[in-house]
């Protein structure tokens, strides 16, 4: 039997630092995908090549297309980040149709190498705001990926692999630091110091915070270099 | 009662000019996307900003993303387009999960735009080797956009309206032909001329040339200048 290969949607982040760990540890062939969507922090794209050298993956492609030509986000936008709290409902950090774009692309990947699976950290728990991180979601994209391919035409279905959806995110830390994954290389904060060093007060960063706290650990991103 | 705002994928062929002129007849505010995923021809997106120029639309945006990263088309790659004759099962003109693709980055932009009707030029008929112009496709695609959108969590449906689905390359001409488009300036060939002139024997042209016969006209983009 062939080794499986897997697209990995790598961001640099914490949560798709980890999703590589176990697609590894499931012993696919990891071909990591990181998509530049005109975030203002090259320092996610620097965090992203440091996580897939430290584990071992096959290949690591780094595709733009620009979101900001449409606007509509924080991210991507200058509008201001919120601080200090964690919001209810839609965040304004949320870019508008990203995880769809951004499977998209890793769909057309998986294509093309013949791969079966699309390996991507989204996550209903923690960011239950954001409507495409919610596992109807997930389905609904396989599915429609399913019916979208040479592959799936020919009967071998694909598959979209969200491994983290159900997990909190001190679960998704406490397995990952099982696999050796280093939080310190990875990067998840939405306004980072002109070093790119973590703010430590944004949605991203506080969430990260609270749960490495619960481990009786400090986020190692937020540590003195 | 405020006029619906539509995005229209806009690539410069016969088809998308199409659905553009039906969008207009049906009240559409129109914004245009054309994407630009790595084809060979620049030519593709000159024809796309003649045909929104000729048909009134409130916006035309151009995005770039480059497919050929992943490789595995003629259309992308430096592999030679087929000529004289339409091949069967699915040609090697496919370019990868393009039309999820296009549809994802057009989610984003009827997402920032609050509009939720999306066109397609995608056809069944005269294409049936591309997976991703079937009916099914783009009723899975609909209902993964519905999940994936703030607009789709608070209750507003989103359609991805493909009118020229079951519709042959005659029908769609004859219906074009009616509402005043102007197929000259359209460019569908695959492998045009160093001038940039429709060949009239790859696929694409031979499928227009035929259906333009049918209704006892030439190709007018096969016209001398």
């Amino acid at each position: 039997m062939t080794t499986p290969s897997a697209v990995i949607l790598l961001s640099g982040g914490l949560d798709s630092a980890t999703v590589l760990a176990l697609a590894r540890a499931e012993g696919r062939k990891c071909y990591c995908l990181t998509v530049s969507y005109g975030q203002r922090h090259s320092i996610e794209l620097d965090a992203a090549k440091r996580v897939s050298g430290s584990l071992r993956c096959e290949d690591h492609k780094f595709i733009s297309v620009d979101l900001t030509l449409f606007g509509g986000s924080a991210l991507t936008d200058d509008i201001a980040v919120p601080k200090d709290s964690v919001g209810e409902g839609i965040p304004i950090t949320y870019v508008p149709a990203r995880n769809t774009v951004m499977l998209s692309l890793a769909l057309a990947y998986a294509e093309t190498l013949g791969a079966h699976e699309i390996w991507v950290g989204v996550n209903a728990v923690d960011y239950s705001g954001y409507p495409d991180c919610r596992p109807e979601y997930v389905q609904a994209f396989q599915t429609m990926a399913r019916l979208a391919t040479k592959a799936g035409v020919e009967g071998q279905a694909l598959s979209i692999r969200a491994p983290l959806i159900h997990w909190t995110k001190t679960e998704i830390i406490r397995r990952g630091l099982d696999l050796g994954v280093d939080y310190g290389i990875t990067h998840s904060c939405y306004d980072p110091t002109p070093e790119g060093r973590a703010c430590g007060r944004c949605d991203s960063c506080l969430i990260r915070g609270r749960a490495f706290a619960e481990l009786g650990m400090t986020d190692p991103a937020l540590l003195p270099l």
